[in-house]
């Protein structure tokens, strides 16, 4: 239990205002996006800048209460739910957009920045800042980069990481990190700035975040495809990809979801296909001409069974914006709304399609696939009741038989959702023991007293490694 | 001491052929490429497979030796110099090319494998690796991966680790850590990918490396641009990246390199020119011949004293070629080559040239600037004679003034070449005692005894912190 004498602390240094504690505040900062995992924290912080994060910290550790940093919660791996209680940090607070640099084409934010409001200021100045997860709308650069969130144009632009080119971070130990500058290359020392990128809350609390800009492409082509099957889908992208055209966004829908995103936002998708290609490709107008052409070439040669150019780029938003309702599309369904990350090299896209399908027969489950085709990256979407512990047991062995395959085939567990609660009993699995020995390791070195974001990644030896669900929570959707 | 026993060992498990350890043999691989530091090792092994990296390092460990790994020995940081001697583990017999996956569009090499041998062997199925050390024609991939080594298309097409995608890496500790694979995106755990990439050889052996590849350019086209003075270089370069163009290649010369380039290839360089700059655009030709003309204006707006376009792919080629040579050349005309890589962010490059012209003058010494300008990251060499005490004084003071403002302004001690030997007393300066702990930790638990790579990177209460130069040894260039 927290102290009177700390809350007062934490009052003192970052305001009464920005400190929650008693039961009803902290109701909604027990959870994030992933279902099934929720707990309540003990007190909430809201600082608002660098200083109050290391003076939460420092109270934190002289309590030994677990810190859980977290941003918007649109996570869907359970990494910002406070599953030990403690304190929760979150830096919603921390939302300036500190700097747009023309010259040096780089962007400084505080963690708290929504990333859909740092591309629209970069935009605003004729600059391009490529990362786009899903959330994009209320994520936060902050959880962008815990995460190395990806999104629907990393085939062509690359992830969070790919933009990340100096952190500033609040260690456990009570120091302030300063990691890489606006030098476009840099190797003093070990990069730290990677570690950290991906680390999900667990090495240390990012305050602000540098990113690389670049000019936007002059012109894009939007496409629809539709598909009798999910095969013939996954092959149109590899030769695609094979033909040397790398489209900026290759995104997948099956029928299920081509359904439920019909559903939910009526713009005349066929609900009879199998599957949907969303295909844009962009750059120079003569490059973008001549792809398109090869595009579309490839698609009537591999029988799609319709293809549509979007007409104008109203047109075009509106079909990216229905890709991007995806999953609350499939959550309105069902209660419960299991969603996986599953992530192959392309050449086994097909593949893991027809073992999607076998799967769903097999457990006679309801699944719902989209995602980052040309990526590999693929969300299967068990729509299920988590009250019928036989439907939950079914959808386990989903999850369990698909991961087998997928890590045969050199892919991963997870493609940009991360490890967090819901896939740490993958992820041994993936890197072997060793791996995760190493990993243990480094977060000793940031971290020994284990306080920061713990019962995260790790699941072997951990006290943690079931997450606590109280009673009387329910994740909506 | 290696005791015989394990000179037997060492001989059973990689074969007598693999073992060098009379005197003669290991001379040459006392020393890579930077000046002044050289050190004899004890025992020469290479390995011709992972499992042989493996058991070698098991008999290190047993003996309690230093190991130190290395490929071509092509560094300038002095990182694969054996400084406390015990055993050289060079990689450059595990020189296979182990596949190129055009449907994946990657290739997975042994770490010995030579930068431009994987470059002509993609090349030839139309595949692209961009990254191109100045030692491409001999520095090897497990040394690229271990520096993060940059190159000439570093500005539009990034480093070695923006093309990493997985290693095999021999542990200190024993094992064998695969991490990485072929998916695109991958966020199962710490990244420990970009972590060893860059770390210098200090945290374990890469043994095999996946790389990524891309589609080539198109087209391309190479411009010569003379100027009176650095800074107008420096400025037609901000210029540019502002006017949101991002060439490939935007290399500087200086006036002391001009002139030792062309004593050394011939090639008709004005001698009279206070700076060059090699630009080369590439991409669709629609899209490079706009991209052309835009950087021509630009370089006639700031009074570029002539521009020069290279009218055959021949000439083209031969231009970059003498860009390569710089070093070399510059270090035909001096007995000690002092070679530097001070990166600041774009927008500093001309105050960075001032300042360099300044201290030229102010320390009295003979200095010649090459270096990837669109980078920021420059390579300002002191020619000199390390015979001469004073000379050598002043050379340092140099470096010291000129490290202290390109940190001031942002800037890293070291954009490509690592910190090795030569940079250890600057990279507390730029990280600080903070930074510098988080790695010692790091280092600490993938290598608890401290065999692997001993002295480099770290200074402070390293018992191994100034490098043993022992005499009758001299680097020749």
């Amino acid at each position: 239990m927290i102290s009177t004498t700390a809350i007062e602390h934490l009052k003192e240094k970052l305001g009464a205002q920005n400190v929650l504690y008693e039961k009803e505040d902290l109701l909604v900062l027990g959870y994030d996006s992933t279902p099934g995992v929720h707990h309540l924290p003990e007190v909430v912080v809201y600082p608002t800048s660098t200083e109050q994060v290391l003076a939460a910290m420092e109270i934190a550790q002289r309590e030994g209460l677990p810190i859980v940093p977290r941003g918007s919660g649109t996570g869907l791996s359970g990494g910002s739910v406070p599953v030990q209680g403690g304190m929760v940090i979150c830096l919603t607070r921390m939302n300036r957009i500190l700097e747009i640099d023309e010259e040096n084409l780089t962007a400084t934010v505080e963690a708290g920045v929504v990333t859909l409001d740092l591309f629209n200021a970069v935009a605003a100045k004729g600059l391009f800042y490529p990362p786009d997860p899903g959330s994009q709308k209320i994520s936060t650069l902050g959880g962008n980069v815990m995460e190395n969130a990806g999104g629907l144009r990393g085939l062509k632009y690359g992830v969070t990481r790919d933009y990340v080119m100096a952190l500033k971070c609040v260690l456990p130990d009570g120091s302030i990190l300063t990691t890489g500058g606006k030098s476009v290359k840099d190797v003093a020392g070990y990069n730290f700035k990677d570690l950290l990128c991906g680390s999900e809350g667990t090495l240390g609390i990012i305050t602000e975040i540098t990113v690389k800009l670049i000019p936007p492409p002059k012109d894009k082509r939007t496409f629809l495809a539709y598909f009798n099957d999910m095969r013939t889908a996954g092959e149109a992208v590899s030769k695609i990809i094979a033909a040397k055209i790398i489209p900026s966004t290759m995104e997948i829908m099956d029928k299920a979801t081509i359904n439920c995103v019909e559903d939910y936002v009526k713009i005349g998708l066929p609900r009879q296909m199998a599957a949907l290609l969303l295909i844009e490709v962009d750059g120079h107008p003569a490059m973008v001409a001549e792809e398109a052409e090869a595009v579309e070439k490839i698609l009537r040669e591999v029988n799609a069974a319709e293809v549509h150019v979007a007409k104008t780029a109203e047109e075009a938003a509106s079909l990216a914006a229905a890709r991007r309702t995806a999953l609350s599309a499939l959550a309105r369904v069902s209660p419960t709304t299991l969603l996986e990350d599953a992530t192959v090299p392309r050449s086994r896209l097909a593949d893991t399609f027809d073992e999607i399908e076998r799967l769903t027969e097999k457990y006679q489950l309801k699944v719902g696939t989209f995602g980052h085709a040309g990526d590999g990256n693929l969300h299967p979407t068990v729509l299920c009741d988590e009250r019928n512990a036989d439907e939950m047991q079914r959808a386990h062995a989903f999850y369990n038989e698909l991961y087998e395959k997928v890590l045969a085939w050199g892919g991963t567990v997870s493609g940009e959702h991360g490890i967090g609660l819901a896939k740490k009993e993958y992820l041994a699995r993936q890197i072997g023991p060793g791996g995760v020995a190493v990993m243990k390791r480094i977060k000793q070195s940031f971290d020994p007293k284990g306080l920061l974001n713990p019962g995260k990644i790790f699941d072997e030896g951990d006290p943690c490694s079931k997450p606590h669900v109280e009673e009387g929570f329910r994740v909506s959707h």
